[in-house]
């Protein structure tokens, strides 16, 4: 069904990258003999579902992200825009870009660099039943609800997963839920909460133990050494 | 406070590695020049705190636990006792085998060969205000509820935390969780499920990164790194 619509990218490499504590922001670090947007905006250029993608990254790096993306040559990237205060707010500048005519919408997160081309086709077949889809993993760990440092509540880890990107949504959902989160756009630390929040269904496809998400140091060392 | 009462440790190491894939249980495998139980091993016998430590290795493994504790040498492990079929079941067995003076008693998983001393003496601290302590790290995922294969809920990552292993109680409070855990027993994944469930006060300490679960062959080879 959806090589059938118009499907756009948001890849947001918005991130100072604050706990990586590199000199420049974390999507423009080394891995590997490139830099760390580069893996994830190639899987995107080069995937066959795709239209379009619009990159969102910090002030005054729009013009090396255009430059990274003339060089993947795929020509697929229709913006380089300006990210916010927070990652939802960089999705949102992303969404403003994406043109009118797009069905599905998948956004990603440039710190997950080793995502796959068939995690991505995964999430959109997911589509064609459910208005977003979202992939996800088990949860291994012990998770507890705690309350002034204090355990509240053992959480049933049966019924948990930890979600990753790419997510994919209907657009119209995606940009409706954006334009009623107002002061919840904030605190969002995904897509889909926000898209949960209006009621549409969200679903969740098999996820990628290796789509790892560069956070910290370790992260970026783990991303390096798989490179 | 710990210093002046009776500390013993068990040492959980009865598992099996089914998803480690490896020809020997997970706590035999080697790690660095030893096997991974070695580690842990060692840093619970040179802890200050502790009187004494049980180990529960799976079955026919116990000889080859009790040569390893001798040549570590420091004279603690009181006794290498066989594991049930689940992790609750072995925790059980290894508590049979703590004697009945002990105050406090912390339960450690092989499987974590890199907690650290000061995590077990930050844990032991706080079991003088509380009747059960556990390292917590906080979530960075962002963990979703799901019935179905659908999103029910985006939980609010800022209360939860993913719980480590040394976990502390005071013994009486440990001992009478078990007794009482019935059917509960076998889905068990941590102590301190069990004992919250009794309604004892648990308190979470800061946690460790570095103090990773081995589960997986990629675990494996990240400690292996490590080493």
């Amino acid at each position: 069904m959806a090589e059938l619509l118009s499907s756009w990218a948001v890849l947001v490499a918005a991130g100072e990258g604050t706990r990586l504590g590199a000199d420049r922001p974390k999507a423009f670090v080394g891995l590997g003999d490139e830099v760390l947007l580069a893996r994830s905006l190639r899987m995107l250029e080069d995937h066959p579902a795709l239209d379009g993608v619009v990159v969102v990254v910090p002030e005054g790096w729009e013009e090396p992200a255009t430059l990274l993306a003339d060089e993947l040559a795929a020509g697929k990237v229709a913006a380089a825009v300006t990210g916010g205060a927070s990652r939802a707010e960089s999705v949102a500048a992303g969404l403003a870009a994406v043109p009118d005519e797009a069905d599905l919408i998948v956004v990603h997160d440039a710190a997950r660099p080793f995502a796959s081309a068939e995690l991505l086709s995964r999430v959109l077949a997911a589509l064609g039943e459910a208005e977003g889809a979202v992939p996800g993993v088990p949860v291994t760990d012990t998770v507890k609800r705690v309350d002034g440092g204090r355990v509240v509540e053992t959480l049933d880890r049966a019924h948990l997963v930890a979600v990753q990107t790419p997510q994919g949504f209907h657009a119209g959902v995606l940009r409706a839920a954006y334009d009623r989160a107002g002061d919840r756009l904030a605190a969002a630390t995904d897509c889909a909460a926000l898209v949960e929040a209006t009621g549409a269904t969200v679903t969740v496809v098999t996820g990628e133990h290796a789509n790892l998400k560069v956070t910290t140091p370790d992260d970026l060392a783990e991303a390096r050494r798989r490179c």
